[in-house]
């Protein structure tokens, strides 16, 4: 098989069945090196759901997509074979079945020695994600962690998982280091001043718009850990502004552009990306289709990430 | 206090604070007749999530709200107290805790002897709002239910309950007589044929929309069982055709047309009706807010349903 | 000069600098029959406001509007000379200020022996148009009046004259014959039942949507009283069911179709119809623009019955 | 290869690459009966383009689709295989190429003995559909053609070949016999008087929307010419109301509504069916999707049409 | 009383009635230090109304703000007691009447020593605001105002109060100290090179975009003049980009970013900040709710202004 | 004639025909000096049509245009006499009948030695307004073009002529001096490297976003080649970030700001500007309309570039 994307000046970008990047949709066993997953379930929202309809959304369009990399000089798509592997299962009324369903069904995939970029769904995927790749490493991951949010709050109206806390149940289970830990975007505000407890204990390195503008893209990456070790990359889009993400769940002002987004994934320096996520892009929320057109641009730098290693 | 809307006259419908049809934001022991509650849950859902914003889109829109029905001849708000008794604390991402935090939140309502019309909200949440009025009467209720569906269906995703299967629980559980069950602007396509099983097995009315059409407002009235006995009245928005009510989880073409449900409303003879609920309005996909100003206007039909008993 | 819109098959019906039905747009003094004039005024709406952009946006949607009536079987601009007389100036901050300049300005076309089709604007700009009108005339004129509300609503937060009350001004001031008056699409709920006796005092026709329901357009037709001298049609947009017209500042559940209308429209007997207007289209509120296209057609059946005298 | 759509209760309708009906997507060459084909091309509209991303649109939200019809009493998808067969080839910036690729791809399935049903694209793409089916039957076809226009008109600009001229051309290339033509839903305006020259002088028989209101879906069903011999059936989106067709190139007010549809395509009885068509839906200019859910269910009643011979 | 926004983790933050910041809504003579006032009038603008709206939208969205500042580490409603003063009675059609009722609504809060934020409202609503504070203070004012417009345009069709007007007036009626001005966000085009006589004859210091640029937020922030005395903070949405605030009357290109409004309000030295308002969001115009999540962030910003003196 | 634009203080800016800038729409034989041109094709597009509604939409928002151009000090409408020449004649549904009559028209005003600022449509249009203006000239053109794309791109579909090869035709057909071009926004992804070829080859000079981010402003307008003879400009605008032009056909992330396009305009040093146009904007696509008013700002700032040579 042919892990190409069906060529715009051969068929028309608007026609055929949506895949990511108009690739081949295959079965997870096929001889792709990245899969692209989707992971459509948004019930750990606590604002504005509709990240289930991402996957969909951003297929139709990952159409307007190309491979060649202006800056990089290659073409990810010869260098990767890269395929649509369909969408998880998951239970859009149970989180707890969701995530059982979700760290499964990647875990299965992992069993494979693929690669995997999930689309998500909203953030709380990201743990039971980061549960089946920490099996599959057999140690903790770093994470390069894209977000407005730091995600690392308390339990809401009595409930410890929802799409703010998956980092703090990452640290506390064990399967991310907090030192491994960079957080890109953040900024307030905040419900209290006591949210910095849980990254200030556990030495997590949060990245601050305010960091990125008074440093300087190259100052910024400059200042980064420098991370050994198999690393993971979750991106919630909703570190953009929110004029570049109109389409999320929760949206903070203040934010990164898709030009920063741009600049910082091209200066990463990962050795070695196991994983990665895109996650809380919602459609309901999106007129323009602004945020599904920046979650596809984010998907081609992370491929370009896993293809310059 | 008196429980009157703010006149339009006084002070322009687009001021203030907004609460349903204008009227005051009490707690639930104040002296009012009727309530109106927001059940703010869409956690049930199979597919277009969004019903949690209801009732504050309800809220915004009930400003466009009058009192006095021209057919009649009444002032609703001159014939009962009517009072927003704020919306019932539920879990975005627990079906369960939800259900218990809405029955119980009810059952303190109901305690006081009040009627209550709640604004939800998903069809999932009429289960725990039957559960409360059942113990509350301590009897089986009938249930006049609108809808598009018969909500008789069986577990999905291994999940008994969903937005799709009140009907069947309830019926089950005890809470409802499906004798005393009549639903109204039901139609196809279905899943399967068995899908009609459950309503044949345990007799309740099915009202289609070719029913409606084809012996009319008047005969179709007339065709109604008489329900002795306490009677709660379901209103599913998506009853309604797509154009009268776009936004909602899911759409299904053919349905009534909202001068029909307005005709249907004010013909029914129910003696004790006991509470009510309007479900499935779903705001991020009602771009005129005609699905909330129709919400609206059953939700005056339904006072006034009260008002004449 | 030929007034003829610019055929859609010589010149794309999107081209073009927009003028109502692709006529020409003219100074007032030129040889048309029917001028057709926007008034683009909103200052006397009591909810939203928005109505100021529907001359330009009729003008724009009337590029698909085309001249044959199939049932009349005639080409309405092969019987009448028809051009766009541009917009009447107004002053979007005052109403008092623009109710002169628009009767001033109507009277200046009136005083050349033209017809005037209106486009509002909201309904407040009725009443500046009968004064010109009546002062033209020289006698009461009779109205049809197409609306979901009666207008003949009392001040409102101290103001006499706003988007509720012309019909009443209309008949204080002596423009109007309340036995002349045909009201149609009237529907409830209204704020109290005080609001229907300026229509039983003045002897008004209130036709509403239950009895052309329950009459049936010919029914209704037939029970029309037979106007004698010059008569005024005023069209607001909300006699339609809000889904045929979502864009308009106050819709209301429950009211006409746009077939019905046409069927209406068509079947007026009109002897002698001096003038017209269309109000109450809010482009804002209009996503899919359908209140335009229903705008657009009303103003071709108007033309018609103006042809076909 | 099980050709069943996937279910609903198993995999969530929002999950999965789309596909006609949640449906396989194979090859040309597979065992189905009926396949579901893609024709995006909307390169001879004369107002608004859009129709290129119908098959896109269609299929995501053929996932609310059902198979069970009520009225029937049969599963569509038990009766028949039916399958995706992906999009036909065209260019969309030439009409002519567009043409031989789609008459070329049709006829290429036809040779295997397959039906087809098209999702369009602008009307214009029945024409080379039309040539196909002609040639693969040997002998003129009737048509039944659900549209608010009769499609029959002259050359626009200069050029014979547009999305309002297909039924002319297709009598005048032999392809359909005038007096095996039934055309429903159709409506003023016209452009002018001689609009109609055609539909007299060869015979078909003309059913508007006045003759559907007039003569009730019974009796209108009951005048229609019975066909005989292979028929053709093509529904532009446009012959309903543009309240249930908002997304749509050149909307017409006063049109059918969705039920009247429903029972029109229940009632037709059509002995060979040998393909069809729904063609002008835009997704650009329907924001509520609601004439995406149209076509859906239009796509539904007409592969019952194909199952119930 | 206890002055404290509900938490979105004790109740979801799409739940209950909407006020500003989740704050208890209550009566001017409560104990509150800041009240947040709705001055819901639109009567004022030259384009684009809808401002009426934006008080409602601004308590929906701020549902999602919080209150701890992380470069200022505190918690603005520990700091303050803030509530939600309602809606002030306004008039939308009379420009007149309306400016009486703010100027006395305001002035009875502010007799009774309190702080207000007014959240309009198109530009035009400041002029009384202003009044009333000048009043108050017995002094002339300083004003801080940041727009894309001088608002010192002449009048308009003949009426010297408009939303264009108030900082001419505010300084001819002694209101405000030209050389206490500072305006923030200024650009072009301008209707004529005389639009800029009146701040060159009054001294008021212009910030443009260019000078924001040029000189970076430091060096702006370092130019601006030191106020000494009662100072007035108006903040027009339209000074930014209308990539962050589409929804607005008129906006204008080349604005600022909502990161350097936070770093420019952050940056402000105010010693005795007495009021402010924010004006000209119009809901209509912001399908992604943009401009009001930046309203409500300046808000934020403001109450933090408020709580750093 | 006056070729003034209407005073905003005189006829409210909603008031009107619409027409660019709201200037005299004049027959192309007036005294005029630049003309402004409706070009209303998208038969060349790729990827989302509507680029033909954008004369209309731009001429709608260039209501809100204004003359005085604060840092150059003058008032173009002033400098120049600007009038608005109508549409150009095109067929929807052919490139190659368009692009005649592009020629011809544009031909035709040329040959009055005016100069024309034309409104697309899509980039093919550009071919044939080259065509025009090289015959005019009598010697090749410089190109100064903003775009996102090279448009330098091979035949698409077996077809040469489209939106993204104009420049390719342009230097194949001696139109234009590749070393006379320069390209200014350029970005990436490419569908492969050797996109880069024919730039390499024909010595255009590429300017990418990353160039003008990392020399500045003043730093790109400093390497930018200094071109002699007639030079035409050509603006693409989806060389803009799609959240300053959403209303596009084929966005592509990390583009220009407003502001930047705003200062390179104004920093260009073209001696001899001949004629320009702006094209990619699609109306169906810009849900908040800035599309259209970034472009009315690039045309204003256009004709200050022909007012200040």
């Amino acid at each position: 098989m042919d892990f190409k994307p069906m060529s715009g000046r051969v068929l028309p970008r608007f026609s055929g069945v949506k895949t990511f990047f108009r690739l081949p949709h295959v079965g997870m066993n096929e001889s792709y090196d990245v899969g692209i997953l989707g992971v459509p379930f948004d019930g750990g929202v606590s604002y504005r759901p509709g990240a289930r309809f991402a996957p969909s959304k951003v297929r139709e369009f990952s159409s307007l997509g190309r491979g060649y990399h202006w800056s990089r000089g290659i073409n990810v798509f010869d260098q990767l074979k890269v395929a649509d592997i369909g969408d998880c299962p998951t239970v859009p009324i149970s989180l707890e079945k969701s995530y059982e369903l979700i760290e499964k069904h990647l875990s299965e995939v992992l069993a494979l020695d693929k690669r995997v970029i999930s689309i998500g769904g909203d953030h709380s995927i990201t743990l039971p994600l980061l549960r089946a790749y920490h099996k599959k490493q057999g140690q903790k991951l770093n994470l390069v962690h894209f977000d407005a949010h730091l995600d690392t709050y308390p339990a809401a109206w009595g409930f410890e998982y929802h799409h703010g806390s998956f980092v703090r149940h990452a640290i506390e289970e064990g399967l991310v280091n907090g030192e491994g830990c960079i957080q890109i975007g953040i900024r307030g505000p905040l419900a209290g001043g006591d949210d910095l407890e849980f990254v200030n204990k556990h030495g997590l390195q949060v990245v601050t718009v305010d960091d990125v503008r008074d440093k300087g893209i190259k100052g910024v990456l400059a200042s980064l850990r420098k991370l050994e070790g198999p690393t993971y990359l979750s991106f919630d889009i909703d570190c953009l502004d929110p004029v570049y993400a109109p389409g999320t769940g929760t949206p903070v002002p203040g934010g990164l552009t898709s030009y920063e987004v741009q600049k910082l994934l091209r200066g990463l320096e990962i050795k070695n990306l196991v994983g990665a996520d895109i996650v809380e892009v919602s459609p309901p929320y999106d007129p323009s289709d602004i945020t599904a057109i920046t979650a596809v641009d984010v998907a081609f730098e992370i491929l370009c990430l896993m293809a310059s290693e």
